[in-house]
């Protein structure tokens, strides 16, 4: 089949389009065809060398994508051939075909083509999975930043429709404008003094959902009420910060990291399970709304590693097979 | 009545015995004449000036204490005069009445007098409330630093008692010994390279329970095992530690801080109601033996406190009245 190769990790030339061996499907898992793979900034930093997949996961890129169930292995129950699925991986999505365990497929959201599907799942995984490790609950306050990124527009809708009062921040006056208008009740530039504003228009934030990691660690913590939760996702700030662990005590509160793409498969059955009862209604009735993603074919995927990093692309970038 | 005041925070001199008025119950509330006040750490530190009470608390010191009720007030439906009592307080400790709420009052452990048992309920209360937070299990391991300590010789048998293997840090070879003594498979003198003896004895610690803070914290991380806790509850390495996040995303691992004392009413009286049903039979049955302890009269406060400073004293320290 032909595949997205890594030779030698580096720049957007370090990904070839090559021949490789179509992987056979094991016990419980599906080998599936590809109609479209989802293109994330984790692609980025595998690319570069930095995101190794977890041991025994193909080193092909790509955290998810979308297709049509070609063969399934022994004491698959829920999937046959012909199927339209759309996969959660912990890597293989860059390929003409790819393998998933049985329970990180899911049908595509109501309404949603298997193109545009391909750019849901990982986001919506992420930020399901992390509201429940933050306990976000209703009537409670969340803070994501990047309010108008893949993530923030997601999950400022999602905090809305559990009830929750939803607030980011974003880079500039458009962006803030795009996360108003995607369940945000208030979003502050991060140029400015945001966690002032917030402490002012809230009060501070009982879960704090954080793709910056070291350069905001303090100014997390000081944004959080008592009994708060900073859950940490990304480190586009640094990986080391600094912990004020008299304040963090004086709030009762907790920190926590963590990382979709190494959980236990077990753990992201469950996930997925969560995501197809609880978010594809969100999707269908319209409480939750995508912007536009961009397609790209296949065989460019080069141009779009560079757009992902050029920064200016509003909504998903997928790869079209 | 009588009772220790500081008018200015300062070394031991700081402490007078003088005469205030006798506080009168409120509905909810019990008086109780003091036998015994435990004197722990946080009592030098107010004293100091570094650790005032929480809003609406009497600026007495003193965060444990037992006696004989004299006096219930209105809607307390468990207590009668004449009941012996032993109190979790936010203060007032150091007096010859003190008033608690009703639900942060229990019966002596089974078999322990009320002078010694004035010495029990904080520790107890801090380790079965943190280790909840920690969601320590049977079978995890469980790290505690100064394991010859106060916090430590408890906590290490309590852990064993749940079923984890209690593991702890000491600072010299007699220290090692008592904790050894004390429900530790393990125990390392801390001024050597413990994460790696830890990580080559267990593989790692589920939970830490951290009385260190700054100075720990990137250590503590690194001795986490996958899906780890770390809980935080005191600093006596200081205030700002580095938190290396990215090494906490890749254990998916969680950092916490708590204080006994800042937490709500409610919530103190569900950990005494803990302690009683879980760990008073734990005493009774010798599953969590105590140090003896040192019983210093009242009038020598000062003396109290220039032991627990010099730092010699095994077992817990407490003032009879
Ligand atoms: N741990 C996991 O399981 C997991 C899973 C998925 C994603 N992630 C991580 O989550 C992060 C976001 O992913 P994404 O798909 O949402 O990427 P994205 O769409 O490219 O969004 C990146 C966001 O970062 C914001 N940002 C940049 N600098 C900022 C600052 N100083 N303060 C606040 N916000 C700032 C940007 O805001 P502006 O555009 O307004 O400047 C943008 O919204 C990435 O780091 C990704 O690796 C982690
Ligand atoms: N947050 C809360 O709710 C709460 C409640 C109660 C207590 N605390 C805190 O918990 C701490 C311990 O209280 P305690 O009553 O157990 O005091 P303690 O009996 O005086 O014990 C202090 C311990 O610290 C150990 N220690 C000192 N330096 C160390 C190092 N570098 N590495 C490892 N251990 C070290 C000592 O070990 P060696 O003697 O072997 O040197 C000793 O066992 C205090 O800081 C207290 O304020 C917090």
């Amino acid at each position: 089949m032909r595949a997205v190769i890594v030779e030698t990790p580096g720049d957007v030339d370090a990904l070839t389009i090559g021949e490789v061996e179509t992987p056979r499907p094991g016990p419980g898992e599906v080998l599936v065809r590809t109609v479209a793979s989802g293109v994330n900034r984790a692609d980025v930093l595998q690319r570069q060398g930095h995101y190794p997949p977890p041991k025994g996961v193909t080193d092909i890129i790509g955290l998810e994508a979308s297709g049509v169930v070609e063969e399934v292995g022994a004491a698959v129950t829920r999937w046959k051939k012909g199927d339209e699925v759309v996969a959660l991986l912990a890597g293989g999505g860059y390929a003409e075909f790819f393998i998933a365990p049985e329970g990180q497929l899911v049908p595509p959201p109501p309404g949603v083509d298997l193109v545009s599907a391909a750019g849901v799942l990982e986001v919506a995984a992420t930020v399901v999975s992390n509201l429940e490790v933050g306990r976000l609950s209703a009537g409670e306050v969340f803070l994501v930043h990047g309010g108008a990124g893949g993530i923030g527009t997601f999950a400022t809708q999602y905090a809305r429709a559990l009830g929750a009062t939803a607030v980011s921040t974003a880079g500039s006056l458009d962006k803030v404008r795009h996360s108003l208008e995607h369940g945000a009740s208030f979003s502050f530039d991060y140029h400015g003094d945001w966690v002032a504003e917030l402490k002012e228009a809230t009060g501070g934030a009982d879960v704090i959902l954080d793709i910056i990691g070291a350069k905001y660690l303090e100014l997390n913590v000081k944004a959080l009420k008592p009994g708060g939760r900073l859950v940490i996702i990304g480190m586009q700030g640094g990986v080391k910060g600094t912990l004020n662990i008299g304040l963090l005590l004086s709030k009762q509160a907790m920190v926590t990291a963590t990382s979709l793409r190494f959980k236990p498969l077990g753990a992201k059955a469950a996930i997925c399970r969560r995501v197809e009862q609880e978010v594809w209604p969100m999707l269908g009735d319209g409480r939750i709304r995508l912007s536009p993603e961009t397609r790209i074919p296949f065989d460019d995927v080069r141009r779009a590693h560079e757009q992902l990093v050029g920064g200016d692309n509003v909504g998903k970038i997928v790869l079209v097979h």
